[in-house]
């Protein structure tokens, strides 16, 4: 028992220092580790293995909507980041630079990707010709490097992974649509997959992409209210293609510009997964991203029989979910402690009384919820639990959005509201950058997004008083 | 007619030039495009989608024998790098450097990694503390960068994909059965996935990694008889572990050095596959890591009923295997080339004609035999064409090794039987760099292995006429 409460003490809790807890919970749960380098994390096999469980279904979805992979290079000549002149301005702040190779200086300077649209344009260029190949539908699982002042694991770090979309079209038509359609794959990956609610919409100019004609994003709030832009869908029209010379002839035989969107998801979304769903135990998983979805942790393992009966339970569940038994010489005490702090949704308690008894105890990691079993309904159990796990994550996780969603119509109110309990909150802008400065001057928040299919609101820009062009969520953000 | 004239012609005969054929391959079946970077390719959707073939069943088999992966950061601080000074030695004449992050010049130079090794000992170094924290065996997928003068696709790249394994052992004895156990994964996965016959064997001295104490090889011979380094592992002994200080105290409370081995496989396998199976028609795959293992193309698909009848074979075939079907509007004969080309191993055609005699024609890719199959017994033929193909691509490939390995007495012979059929040639050493290096220059020819479990051979050094250490396998090589 001594060592059980040693783990769960290491854990600073989160209502004291969140910032603290959230770290705390990185390393502590196996996820990352600070490495040498300046804003760079090690993936250790915990958080890897849950990127892995990421990368597989996102795949199989990019997959199932036409996408086809490749992998580009990581570097970016100077002068080829420079083409198109809003991306570069954006991005060059970021950047860092190769200036050596094999003990000799290159003539020219390589930019490490920040981001790889410069890449697939120049592909694009010449691989593009008519209309037979379009569209082209490119993805890549890829490293990617942002010179970051301020660093947090999976949040904001140096070096991260990600995949990023490039896709090109024969209209502006389809390009739109696609930029939409991937906003919503992603939406409902992060909701039905992670059990992470997300807010869809449009990024204001000042918060879009440089280079794209439009920005949409999902935006999820975290356990503590603030904000994370957990994903975001590019259009570009036909900028890049202008820039780039990416041209093709149309059935009538004409040239034409193509149109083109861009997109990425990145180990990001496992520093919302920690923030939405972690306790003072340590990380809550969704089942579907589990590594582990249940843990078995034998009793009294050396009577004899407990071992054996463990091992039957794992192998009549290996079927269906992905199972662990634990049979290292700990106390279960420490166990028990170790795969809370590690999130595994389901725990299995089987001793010799229980065998006895024909039952084991079931254990769901969100609501610390002791459940006797049957032996002979295990599989039923196991996965009623799950789903209701994976479902009762989500809804808790909303129910926190919508506790810290709220209106304001001033931005005294706004600050007043922000400082009370952060949230997301939804106030009428006119559109002007200078009241978006405003906002962010004088309440420290910044403009999350702009809902989608909305009408023009009644209500005064919340800045100026003029007339307001659209409802905005305003938040502080990670 | 025309078309598919064009398609085959347009590859340069194998025979004729080996060099052109090959990135004649490489462009046309749609693997890899030469990118704007220097020594750098874009994996395009058929090539990448061969390496995801190739990580999916190498993950399995390297998760089944106890592996976790992580992802560690591609920077290296330069004194990290130095730490280990053969190491260093080896690696640093093809290292790029980044000098400058966000427009800032850095106070410490990083290398892009060439390889792993100093930062998997940083961290083993603060994480092994204990015989209870051993083994360590830890793997990556990631992106290398050397500096190479001269590239080819996939064989030699600036930057290129692969997977590197780092373990930590309590004895050099389990490092060194580590060592062993993983090149004979490899030789396996080699043989059974990639239908590429292999030797094993120990690297001398002269050919071994910066930094081990043994290298082993697996060596596999090309179709115009040159040799291809397929793989790598190696056994460091407590040479890192001293370096970086990395020790655990054992069950006596004592404190020891850790044994290190790493190991890696890459990109290069795709070159291997092509230049061990592929002919004048193009690429040929094994059926296992073949990205679609069938392909149905309908024969008149505007008349009644044939798109229909192939869409239901699709259906009954997909369960079983992966299956591509091309009703796009290009003549049947442009499609069997184009299929031909990218090397997919079955191809069934399906018109008017068979549908009314209930059968469909299938050609396997490598003999390019017809064969009419009944329609009921469809998935029966096409598991069996594939089980055979993949047999016998596998046999093709041995019985051209066979062919082409040879003895020599002299020098002077091997370089004559080199120069005749390059091929490996088997011959006697004394262990001398002084002799290995005399046959480089005098033959232009290297060591390539020294096969394992030999007895002292009787014959003399065929360079020094001294005694004999072993056999040793030589050859020239990509």
């Amino acid at each position: 028992m001594a060592k059980d409460k040693k783990m769960v003490e290491a854990i600073t809790a989160r209502d004291v220092d969140f910032a603290k807890w959230y770290t705390d919970i990185v390393k502590k749960a196996g996820l990352a580790e600070y490495s040498g380098i300046k804003g760079c994390v090690i993936l250790l096999p915990h958080g890897y293995a849950i990127w892995e469980q990421i990368q597989k279904e996102l795949d199989l979805r990019l997959k199932a909507t036409g996408h086809e992979n490749v992998y580009f290079p990581m570097f970016i000549p100077e002068s080829l980041l420079q083409k198109e002149k809003d991306h570069v301005e954006g991005f060059a702040p970021e950047v860092a630079m190769v200036t050596h190779g094999g003990s000799e200086q290159l003539a020219e300077r390589l930019c490490l990707r920040p981001t790889s649209e410069v890449l697939f344009c120049e592909y694009f260029a010449n691989a593009i010709q008519s209309h037979r190949d379009l569209p082209k539908k490119f993805n890549q699982w890829a490293n990617i490097v942002r010179w970051e002042k301020t660093t947090r694991p999976f949040l904001r770090t140096t070096e991260f992974l990600w995949q990023e979309g490039h896709t090109a079209h024969a209209t502006a038509e389809e390009a739109m649509e696609h930029t939409l359609a991937i906003l919503h794959l992603y939406a409902d990956f992060c909701e039905d997959f992670l059990a992470l609610p997300v807010l869809r919409g449009l990024k204001t100019d000042k918060e879009k992409f440089a280079g794209a004609r439009q920005t949409f994003t999902i935006e999820s709030l975290m356990h503590d209210g603030q904000a994370l832009q957990t994903g975001t869908t590019h259009n570009f029209g036909d900028g890049f293609a202008r820039a780039f010379g990416i041209q093709y002839t149309n059935k009538e035989n004409k040239l034409e510009y193509v149109h083109q969107t861009s997109w990425g998801l990145s180990t990001r979304l496992i520093g919302a997964v920690i923030m939405t769903h972690g306790d003072d135990n340590g990380l809550v998983l969704p089942p579907k991203i589990a590594p582990i979805q249940v843990a078995i942790i034998p009793v009294q393992q050396h009577k004899e029989g407990v071992l054996d009966t463990a091992n039957a339970l794992k192998a009549r569940l290996d079927a269906d979910f992905r199972v662990k038994i634990d049979d290292r010489d700990y106390s279960p005490g420490w166990k028990f402690a170790e795969y809370e702090m590690r999130g595994v949704p389901i725990r299995l308690e089987i001793g010799p009384k229980d065998i006895e008894a024909g039952q084991c105890v079931l254990v769901r990691r969100d609501n610390r919820e002791k459940t006797i079993v049957p032996l002979e309904n295990l599989e039923q159990a196991v996965a009623t639990a799950l789903e209701e796990l994976q479902k009762e994550l989500y809804e808790a996780a909303l129910r926190n959005r919508e506790e810290r969603t709220d209106k304001a119509a001033s931005v005294e109110e706004l600050k007043a509201k922000l400082d009370a309990r952060p949230g997301f909150i939804e106030a009428a802008w006119c559109g002007s950058l200078d009241c978006e400065d405003a906002v962010k001057e004088q309440a420290t928040a910044t403009s999350r997004l702009i809902p989608l299919n909305q009408e023009k609101p009644a209500e005064k820009c919340f800045v100026c008083g003029g007339a307001a062009e659209c409802m905005v969520v305003w938040g502080r953000a990670y």
